[in-house]
């Protein structure tokens, strides 16, 4: 039987020399891949209480809607500047060459609401960062950050503050 | 009861002035309204026949990959320029001013696949007609189109051959 990494392919020098690119698409274009991905993450989700998936645009969407679909939950999308219609708080956030910034609307979170964040990759965690910041401005709790896949060399945990972060696939050494 | 069409803002003048902009998010955010609308458009898929679910960047991935999921079918992304890491295929379409190119993996639909396209409204069909575009010179069928919004006055449907398109909640005369 194919175990979820054997599903993801490895793309060399992309989408830059010596970047190894992680692919998921090779996953979900198989149907037991895609199931084993989506069970795989809301496994560790487990008992977890919390009332809100937020993910962020385009493939954190991919992985976080199916579970908030699952565990009849809601979903709040984070997206780049200028895609959301209305009143919205931004967060802006390192990249390697500049910053970039991330939005989500004003109303998506209630205070006291219950958050965990689905991503397909955490890498240096600066996007999910972004978020927890958005989301604690808005009041909301962040319990619980889940992604299918992680490159624990880039630290991410060391900018979460303790926050509880597993992943279904770890890459090290690269 | 809330109907699915109570769910969805219209904002006036966005993205700009003289365009009422429906939107999804503040239906996703409610969790009833959220499992609604994947079970309706999982509805009028019925008991169509097919392989794969493709579904384009970003607001196509919050729909296609739950009933992907639900379906036990394989989910396969169109992108924007630039996103995916392999050999891929390109269709330019139009935009109001100018050209938008979409992308997929060269190899991410087998010659005699039955594909269904998701997304979240359908305005003039442009992206869909790429899409379809895209299927056909892979060797796959498009036998259907499913959204949860038309706007049925931007006359979609002449653009598309025949192709059967459903839709769960339409607006007219804006």
């Amino acid at each position: 039987m194919k175990r979820l990494e054997d599903y993801i392919e490895s793309i060399y020098d992309f989408p830059k020399k010596g970047v190894i690119f992680r692919d998921v698409t090779s996953l979900l274009a198989d149907k037991d891949g895609l199931k084993l991905a989506i069970d795989k993450i809301q496994s560790l989700i487990a008992s977890e209480e919390f009332d809100v998936v937020v993910a962020p645009e385009s493939r954190g969407f991919l992985f976080g809607m199916p579970i908030a679909y699952n565990l009849n939950k809601s979903f709040v999308p984070v997206r780049k500047k200028g895609k959301l219609p209305r009143e919205t708080i931004s967060q802006d956030y390192d990249l390697e060459y500049g910053t970039a910034t991330l939005q989500m609307h004003s109303d998506s979170i209630k205070p006291g609401q219950k958050v965990i964040i689905i991503d397909d990759l955490i890498a240096t965690g600066g996007t999910i960062d972004a978020i927890v910041k958005m989301v604690s401005k808005l009041g909301g709790d962040v319990v619980g950050i889940y992604a299918l896949i992680e490159l624990v060399d880039l630290k991410a945990r060391e900018k979460l503050n303790g926050i509880n972060l597993k992943s279904c696939i770890t890459y090290k050494g690269e």
